[in-house]
């Protein structure tokens, strides 16, 4: 059934090659579909990929789909985490939102492959829908904050909620882009939150301050 | 040889369809490009999209990688014009930066299924190696302006020229992501320089101005 040549012994070929669990499999997976995209891997290429044979991937995962779920899973798990801390924030809006864009920045950088894959999902299955799903959830959230910060006098009056909200996580995904993690860049979330938020022409300090 | 149904008289074939020239095939093409990616899209694909015969594509262009040069030139055409005015404009570096920003904006929401394409090139082949090149000889070109408008101190000096320009631009490029021609942003290339140099932070006046 494969074209890659399974493993000699049967118990070799129900455990997988050893040295391969979930664990050490998932980043492969992630790697093969941010290359040739979700819907152009397969799981016979994943097996080549790996020098194991599709049954013993099917060992650890019932499918693609699960796989897909599992990197996807632990992309928008970082981001959940720091919504739901950016919520609780005892703290006006505008210092939510600015944990929340250092927060995803930092995801981005800790967890650049499952984030790039997440950034691609298109919706063409049940899991993808469920994560562009999620994806909106904290672009309403975020908007939601934008519109209380201009509320509260710390955003200029004329931003648009919605639109300013698609540009910030516009400006923090597009690193996806470009970002590897051997370059280290400690200093990004400060770089994307000065630009942001202060914007990129010096601010002079008012006299008397 | 085509699995799409030939025209019926000779000349139908040899001319295309009516209707179909050069400037109404091309649309489709990128369409289609933008839709299963270039490397996923046959002429066959383009043929059944059109409704037209393959060979009736083939009297237009020599191929698929001819349809991918037009449709990247269209883009790059546009930001290259930009490029070029930005260059030449007798004024500080942060207003030229400024003038490329709202410029490639505009660009982008004049030719946004070109501007996708170009976005989306991987480099598979000389063409797409070729506008890789052009992107990122505009990318140093942002950089440089970055660079003097520091120096110029109309930049933060705490501002990585090479990392702002990423970030200046990966700004401007997200707007592919959502930007639909039909919703009408006519201020978008002015919020998106308000965030970008004066930041989201409401700006007080200095005393005496």
């Amino acid at each position: 059934m494969s074209a890659v040549p399974a493993a000699a012994d049967g118990e070799g070929r129900r455990r997988g090659r050893p040295g391969y669990d979930l664990a050490t499999l998932l980043p492969v997976a992630v790697e093969l579909f941010n290359e040739r995209g979700y819907d152009g891997t397969s799981m016979r290429d994943l097996a080549a990929r790996l020098g194991i044979a599709k049954s013993a991937i099917y060992h650890h995962v019932a499918g693609k789909e699960e796989l897909l779920r599992l990197a996807l899973d632990r992309a928008l798990g970082g981001l959940s985490t720091v919504t739901v801390r950016a919520r609780a924030l005892p703290a006006p809006a505008i210092e939510r939102l600015e944990y929340l864009v250092r927060g995803s920045v930092e995801v981005l950088q800790a967890e650049s492959p499952y984030v790039t894959l997440l950034l691609r999902v298109r919706g063409n299955t049940d899991v993808e829908r469920a994560a562009l799903g999620q994806r909106r959830a904290i672009d309403r959230f975020v908007a939601e904050l934008v519109a209380e910060a201009v509320r509260d006098g710390d955003i200029r009056p004329d931003a648009d909620p919605m639109l300013t909200a698609r540009l910030l996580f516009g400006l923090v995904n597009s690193i996806v882009e470009w970002y590897r993690p051997d370059r280290g860049a400690a200093s990004l979330a400060d770089q994307v939150c000065a630009m942001a938020f202060d914007g990129l022409r010096p601010r002079r300090r008012r006299a008397g301050q």
